[in-house]
């Protein structure tokens, strides 16, 4: 057998609450373990940073199981197999799975990347990747908008958020984001499409949005949660649709996590349900053929925003916490 | 033209928080006013008394107007047609609609009492009544058990909990009772069938609410909100369908509206749901003949609490809103 392979892995070193930092982290290089069966061994070409590895690196209560301290902090990977123990998965295939902010990680049920062969690698971990597939089974399933309605994106220039909101307008509704910056605003309404934007951070959220949903909120896709959450249901319409697919405005919040008052879903006979994309695993391919084509026919724009070297996954994950990227944050090997 | 009808009445006299105080109150006699084109007098024989009726007293944001100072106490009535201008509503017919804490009350878009006609008053009243009904659709459209899934009813011995944990049973499912007292457990396990029941004024509600549902919790019928919903939302299922039908732990509530933590929704993939029975006013006679069909075979037992005398309108409020009622609370004219 030959000598195992080294691989660089950032493990979590101590609590993290609040901000990342640093000195909670840990870059080292050490053995890559032996796999078994239903394994592969993937050399990562891109790691998907999400605010999910933040979730993940709190200990909050949780779908998924915390990242421990001692382990690699955890993310959807994009790369190619060096060895599988998988059936029907073969050397230099390009796959994505859970693996870690790491050169080489061990994945357990590897998938072949999706959507159309001739698109670009940082499209297939983007738009009809793990975030722009969210985007899609949440419209499509959940808010499922029809002409004349609107629908509220929060955080909609992020990964998720971009392609949502166009989904939306594809649909034929009214699209409003919020979202963190005047520049994301001036960018989503003037070159995405979207009809109207707000500032997340205005100290007039609340009525800001309702002035900019004059008809009021029929469906939202919610990716932040906190304060944005309270400002749409302000303004829900009966039979509002809100979608809760992040709630990054929890995951460093001092002083708790972030509650409710739910009597707007008791008095508009609305909805509030969440969106995890683990729900539609056995759906993936067919989410991507459907974003496949719209990208091919240029009805669907994408955008990432990459850092190069593994060692600079941290600030990477801090520019998304901060709002900071613009599209979906990679990291590329 | 005859001389006009005198009526007695409770009126709102001034603004009402906390618990139901007689002087925010008045008993008066006063002329009924004239009617018109679509509305009828009804001579109301059973008054609805409901925890609605107390979040009209109040000024907290809800779906119908509150009831202004100086106004009549609005509910639901069930009595007979004096006069009608109503095209097809004759004086002497049976109706019901919304009316108020009066003799003779003016009723907009009156409708004749749902069910068999072999069924008693107090029935018409109740299970296949206002409450019945809201059950029956929470029950069916949206909360929607199966075999082998874990419902659970708060309120469960109230007007609306005491039909929905029946159908819950008739539809296959495991039911767990919330109650606010012993009694009320000892009877909806041992005289109605309920699988289980705990106390919602337990200190340790949340733990007494998982241990009761091993398998976990699929399906709430929610009526209080607080910390009921609170403990609910703790031991959710992925996929988990919470109907909020009430949420009457906030009517009376001081230091503000209960606030919840959405993570659970999140994390499970779950949806919170609001239940008007407003949206099902064109479906209300396949719900009572749903209802009066498993009536009439004995299939669903339904209770009544019946206070007599007008000016006892506001103690049988009170007694709703300190869970002291046994089934649907009525006052009888």
């Amino acid at each position: 057998m030959d000598a195992p392979l080294q691989s660089r892995r950032w493990r979590l070193a101590g609590p993290m609450a609040g901000t990342i930092s640093d000195d909670k982290l840990a870059f080292e290089t050490g053995e890559v373990r032996a796999i078994t069966t239903g394994e592969v061994l993937v050399r990562n070409r891109l790691l998907s940073i999400d605010p999910t590895t933040r979730l993940w690196l709190s200990d909050v209560d949780q779908k998924a199981t915390p990242i421990k301290i001692g382990e690699t902090v955890r993310s959807f990977v994009y790369g190619d197999v060096i060895v599988s123990e998988q059936p029907g998965i073969a050397p230099g295939d390009r796959v994505f799975g859970i693996g870690g902010w790491e050169d080489i990680s061990v994945v357990s049920g590897a998938r072949p990347v999706l959507g159309p062969d001739d698109l670009p690698f940082e499209a297939q971990a983007s738009v009809v990747g793990m975030t722009g597939l969210t985007a899609w089974f949440g419209v499509q399933d959940l808010c499922r908008p029809v002409p004349g309605e609107t629908m509220v994106v929060s955080a909609a220039a992020g990964a998720v958020g971009l392609i949502a909101a166009q989904l939306g307008k594809l649909a034929g509704a009214r699209v409003v984001g919020i979202v963190g910056s005047a520049e994301k605003c001036r960018h989503l309404v003037e070159e995405i499409g979207l009809d109207a934007c707000v500032l997340r951070t205005s100290p007039d959220l609340t009525s800001d949005l309702a002035a900019a949903c004059p008809d009021g909120i029929d469906v939202a896709f919610e990716n932040v949660g906190g304060a944005v959450l309270d400002a749409v249901l302000e303004s829900i319409n009966p039979g509002a649709r809100v979608i809760i697919c992040g709630m990054i405005a929890g995951y460093e919040a001092k002083g708790g996590w972030p509650r409710h008052d739910l009597r707007p879903i008791l008095m508009k006979s609305a909805r509030i349900e969440g969106l995890l994309i683990s729900k539609y695993w056995k759906r993936l391919d067919e989410g991507a053929a459907g974003l496949g084509d719209l990208v091919r026919r240029g009805a669907l724009k994408w955008e990432v925003d990459v850092l190069d070297g593994l060692e600079r996954a941290p600030d990477a994950l801090r520019r998304v916490m901060a709002g900071h990227n613009r599209g979906k944050m990679l990291v590329r090997l």
